[in-house]
This record gives structure tokens, C-alpha cells and sequence, in this order.
């Protein structure tokens, strides 16, 4: 069976994934690695989903436990969810939210609802690996927003997109500590994107997976808020919102949220229902007893943990970087981005720092849809302790160092 | 926003599932339902995964069981569905397993991976309706495959997909107790398809959702043990097999399995890290527990069960239905397939069923990719005791009666 020839004819819808590959051959042990952007796994609240499953699995509610259910997601979840958008700002009911299996799910459900082959998303340079991916599948052209800078003009994007035979269909980005720069969009430069959209007619994704984590600083509202501040009510937006539990309570469960208006997510049941009819029933109620026992707990514990190693890796930074490298100060998240002088490539440097120094990160081409950012790297600061921060910063430098 | 204008561009990948509709009305206690196929959360292995999920739990593997995973799956899991598979005549290794959320979610990998708009797919009228909405999203054309009765011409095929504008794509198939039919197919079927298959040069699916659930009769080898026993080596087959574990050991966990050659689970393991990175690691551990530990006893269980269930309900379609009806005798599975008189509609049936007798069940034309089949009706055995078997039967023989 020729199976090349086979998938010749749809092979458009999928890259493959240099930048995972690279991280599993980087899980050697004696390599310090700030290469994983995952959360630490001595700090997930492992009492509290023990307690939670054998509740879920106690015998009132076994049965529905490992039964089929809904596409819509668990209710109890579904209203634990809508408390915390509420309380953030976004009043809605349940047929606002839809749970989904981690928030690369509600990417790629986007990317498939909003997509045809030829359209334009609108991305930052950089942008999340993880949307990319999900996105190429159906085949989409990328252009550059730049909301800190002021974007480019409606008419602009219209006539790009035009050009290459399909229209801009969305704005993608992570407003909050984004993966992989750690940069947060001010209020202003939130409301520019709501403004570009509304004059290019267009949908706003945001993604909100770091949102909780803000170490210090003061929290901007979602883009999600902003919208339903313009319009008086969340059915009357354009902004989806996607949520995750996976950096706050544990990835291992792959589980998320989708906010927007309510035609949005009926259209988004269907596309669940015929993709993987929900998403696991015991995991929905087992996530509920967490959120519902230990999340403001949980949230503190990492926002301290994460704050600390933060600290420590920008303490080093400053004490190791030669001239000519400048990075990025997160108020939150898990990721430090180091621009390196012009000269020098992240994939090249790091190539180095594996075979001379033992370190790891991420080059930050992979992140570009455009194929730049040759002089940039991700540091991901969530994994490594003290030791390993000073030890990991200070080979890094003298790699630099060596390198210029 | 205008939402609608906005799917406009996309609508023709989603259809709505006026089946799935109407179960959610029929959760009304006083009435008799054999209308959803689902398994009875009654013989679900409650002990077995309240066990399975504090063992993996514990301190040593907590971290790892809350943590990100491998998009291939658990390998321990891995291991285990190529026992299963090797016993029943599939040599392979790990690299051609991939763990699914729920065979659904391998129906839509494939139909993403294999079907460009305009496509063909073969398909037995009537077919699983949910394989029907996984593959509507990339907007194929279909055509009937007549395993039993033989098939028509590959020519005839070929012809027909090439004046629609695509190519026919693959044949998919239950071989086992086929949803909604309960048929089963013998081997010569089988071989049949293999024939067409490779005269056209096209994938074969093999949806083996009720494959353990055999009552009595002698089990037929799969579509891919008998493709393995013509090329010698699972990599040579053109057959996707997917597995399930929703009605062995549980639903409520969305995990299934897709067995095939290697180059096609190498494609797939992309697919699935763009869509929803991997599978819940927690569930893949757990079930992987109580696979190890429960499979035999739980799925010899169930087996006596829904035996008992099946001839209560033959015995009961014996007495009660006119002339004129007639259903299938399925040796396993969880469905009787119903044939009315010509001028019946199933679907008006159950709207006078619902409203004079309390009873349900599913109307037949929605299984069929034509639109035929209007005097058909599925009935589900899996859930209903003794005394509901009996009575509904009853009078689903007089509403029919009164019907004709």
C-alpha cells in the first residue's frame, strides 16, 4: 500500500512537529533543561484528586461516572466555569460555556468552524506553537497583528487576504503572559484588536491558559470582557475565549473551556459530538470536586512556587547575558524570551549548548509563521530549581559568549 | 455579530443530529426505551477502577499520571491493545497502535486525514450513525457497499466517484454486530470487500466497537487479520482497524484504540498532537489497570448479560410482532434490526409509539447515507430488564398493529 501517495492529496493539513520532536530527545537526564513549557509536576494538588475520584467513584455515582454523557460538558463544570468568568468580568449562563479536552481542542475546533483553505489568521510574530498546528490543518495563510505597535490598517489586512484568495477570518492571541515572549497586552493594546476586528468584521480568539498565573502587577481585563463592555452582553460578541485547567490543576486530565456566545458554542456541540462525543465524564466531575475544593488554594501554592523560580532565572539573566542580549520581565506565566545578537541562530546555539554545556531551551524560529526569529530562545522557567537556574543561565551565557 | 454569515463559509461541514435530539427526549422515566445503545452502567467494573485510580494515584506515580503525555498513548497501554491484538491474529508491534479518545475520535482523524470535499466513502445502508457525522465534516459523497450480496464493480465505483467530481477514498465497515443492524459478516463478505479494496487501491476501516460482545456462533477473523494474512505483515495491509473500550469496560473514559500499519499511525500521532495533544494520562493509566486486571471475568460478565437480554427480546418479537415485520437475530452486540411492512414510517411510528404506548426506540432512515430506509427501527436490548422486554415488546407489536 502506497500510503505516501495515499495521504499526498491531504498531506496540506499536517506539519510535522520539529520543536516536540527536539523535546524528547532533550529528556536526557543530566541536561538542565528550559526547554518544556509544562507545569511542575511536585506541585500538582495530588491529595485533592485523590480525594476527588474516590468521590466521583463512590457508589452513588459510579454509574454515571464511567458513562456516556453530554457533548456539552459536565453541568456542575459548566456552572463552576461560568462563576469564574463571571468574576472576572464576562457575565453567562451555561449555554456560554463548553468544556473541551484540553484548550488545543477548542483551537483546533476553531481552526476547523472558521478556516477554508486560502483564509488568513491573524497571528503574532511570535505566536504559540501549539495554535499553529492546530490552525495548518486546514490550511490557512498568516499575517502579522502587532497590538503593542499599533496594527496595520483594516483596509490593509482586507486587501492581503484578498489578494490571496480568501478573506481574514480570525485574531488569535494569548493577552495574558503569552507562550512563548511572557508579554502581557495592555488595556490599549486589547482594544485595538477589538477595534481592528470589528472593522474587519471578524472573530477574536483569545486564549487565556496563563491567565491565573500573574505573579505581581495589576490584571487587565480579557479581551472577552472588553467585548462584552462594548456590547452590554456575551451574545452580542465576537471574542471566544479558551480556557485550560492544564497550568493550574494538571494537564494529565487534557481539559478546557471555550467562552463565547451561545450560537457559537451550539455550533461547537455539534463539532464535538461528531469528533469525540464529550470529553471524559469521570475527569469532568473529578475536575469539578477539585475546582470546587482547592482551586484558590492551588492557584496561590504555583503563583508563589512559579514566582520565585521567575525571579531567580531574571536575577541570573542579569548576571550572565553578555551585551547585546536583552529578554523579556513576565509578570506571570512560565516563559522568559531572550533576544540574542542579530548574528547568531537559536537553532545553532542550542545544537551548542547541548553538546558543550548540557542545557536546553527552545529556538524561537519554530514560533514564527513567517520562518523568522532566528535570533531569538524560549526559557521556561516552571521546572528548574535554584541550583539549576544559576548553574543552567550561567553555561548559557559563557555558550553565548562563545558563540559571538 | 452576524454568527450565521459567519459559519456560512463552513456550515457544510456540520450537520445537525436529529437522532441524538431525540434521545434526550426520551429521558422521561415512564418510558420503555430500547432507543439509546449504551451499555448498563449497572455491570460497569466499578471495584475494578475505584482500585485502578487510587493505584495510579499513589505517591510513585501521581506526578506522572496528572502530568502531559506522549500523543501515540500510555505505552503500557499500548502493550496491552497489541496482546489483544496479536491474539486475534494481528502480529504487531507497539508502533502500529495509537490510543484514541473513543473510536469516534479515530472515525474523525480518518475522515480528516483521508476525505477531501467531494470524495467518496463506501458505506452498508444502513451504517453507525455516528460514523456518518464524523465523516459529513469533510463533505464526502457516498456510496453502498453490498458485502453479503456481493459488491458492485470496481469500475462501477471508480465511474460513479469520478462523475461526482473525487475519488472513492475507503470502505468502512462494522464486521460484528453492526450498529444499528446487529448483523454480522461471514468471512467470504469480508474477503469480498478485501477484493473490491484492493482492486480500487483504498483504505479499509474496521470499526470493531462490539467485537468482544459475541453470545454465541463461531467468531470470524477480523478485516485486518485476514488483510494480515494476505501481505504477511501488518505494515503491507491497506486495513485501519479501530477499537474501543466503551462497551467492554467503560464509555464514561472516551478511549479507543486505532490499530494499523506503521506509516499510517505515524500520520495520525501528528494529527492527534495538533488536535488534542494526547489522550487523559490519568484514564490511559487507569484502564490500562483494569485491562490487566479485569478484562476476561468483566467482559465474560457483560456477555452473560446481554445474552439473556437478546433472547428475552427475540422471545418477545416472536410473540408480539405481526405479519409482516421482521428483525434480525444478531449473535452478539446490543441491537435488533426491525423491518416494517413497506408503507410504515419508523419515524412516525415512534412519534404515535412515544405518545400512546410509552415506548421508544430509533427510527431506521437516519442510518442510512441515502435518506432510504424510512420502514425500518432500531432496537437496543443493552439496558432493559426483563419485565420492560417483555411489556414494551408488548405493545410495540400493538402500536404497529394499530398502524397498519
Amino acid at each position: 500500500m502506497d500510503w505516501e501517495a495515499i495521504f499526498a492529496t491531504r498531506s496540506g493539513r499536517m506539519r510535522a512537529s520539529e520543536i516536540r520532536e527536539l523535546l524528547k530527545l532533550l529528556e536526557q537526564p543530566d541536561i538542565i533543561s528550559f526547554a518544556g513549557g509544562i507545569p511542575d509536576p511536585a506541585l500538582f494538588p495530588k491529595e485533592a484528586f485523590r480525594e476527588a475520584y474516590a468521590s466521583v467513584l463512590a457508589d452513588g455515582s459510579a454509574g454515571a461516572a464511567l458513562q456516556y454523557s453530554t457533548s456539552e460538558g459536565f453541568p456542575a463544570l459548566r456552572d463552576w466555569v461560568m462563576g469564574q468568568m463571571t468574576a472576572l468580568g464576562v457575565a453567562c449562563r451555561p449555554d456560554n460555556i463548553l468544556i473541551t479536552s484540553g484548550s488545543q481542542q477548542a483551537l483546533d475546533y476553531l481552526g476547523k468552524l472558521l478556516l477554508s483553505p486560502g483564509d488568513t489568521a491573524l497571528v503574532t510574530w511570535p505566536t504559540y506553537l501549539g495554535a499553529l498546528q492546530a490552525f495548518n490543518a486546514y490550511e490557512p495563510r498568516y499575517d502579522q497583528l502587532t497590538p503593542m505597535h499599533g496594527n496595520r490598517t483594516p483596509a490593509a489586512y482586507r486587501e492581503a487576504a484578498e489578494k490571496a484568495g480568501g478573506q481574514v477570518k480570525f485574531a488569535y492571541l494569548t493577552p495574558d503572559f503569552a507562550n512563548p515572549t511572557g508579554e502581557t497586552l495592555d488595556k490599549a493594546a486589547r482594544e485595538r484588536v477589538l477595534d481592528l476586528a470589528e472593522e474587519l468584521d471578524i472573530v477574536v480568539i483569545e486564549d487565556t491558559a496563563y491567565q491565573s498565573l500573574r505573579y505581581d502587577g495589576t490584571a487587565v481585563p480579557s479581551m472577552l470582557a472588553l467585548d462584552v463592555v462594548r456590547h452590554g452582553d456575551i451574545d452580542a460578541t465576537r471574542t471566544i475565549s479558551c480556557g485550560s485547567f492544564s497550568k493550574t490543576l494538571s494537564p494529565g486530565l487534557r481539559m478546557g473551556w471555550i467562552c463565547a456566545a451561545a450560537p457559537v458554542i451550539r455550533k461547537l456541540v455539534l463539532m464535538k459530538q461528531a469528533s469525540d462525543l464529550h470529553s471524559p465524564t469521570i475527569n469532568q466531575m473529578a475536575m469539578h470536586h477539585v475546582a470546587e475544593h482547592a482551586f484558590p488554594d492551588q492557584v496561590e501554592k504555583i503563583r508563589g512556587a512559579y514566582r520565585h523560580r521567575r525571579d531567580r532565572m531574571l536575577a541570573a539573566l542579569g548576571r550572565h547575558m553578555p551585551d547585546g542580549v536583552s529578554w523579556t520581565r513576565p509578570e506571570g506565566g512560565m516563559f522568559i524570551w531572550v533576544t540574542l545578537p542579530e548574528r547568531l541562530d537559536g537553532a545553532e546555539l542550542l545544537a551548542r549548548a547541548i553538546e558543550t554545556a548540557r542545557i536546553a531551551f527552545v529556538p524561537g524560529r519554530a514560533f514564527h509563521a513567517d520562518g523568522t526569529g532566528a535570533n531569538t530562545i524560549r526559557l521556561s522557567f516552571s521546572l528548574a530549581g535554584d541550583e539549576a537556574i544559576d548553574q543552567g543561565i550561567e553555561r548559557l551565557g559563557k555558550v553565548i559568549r562563545e558563540s559571538l
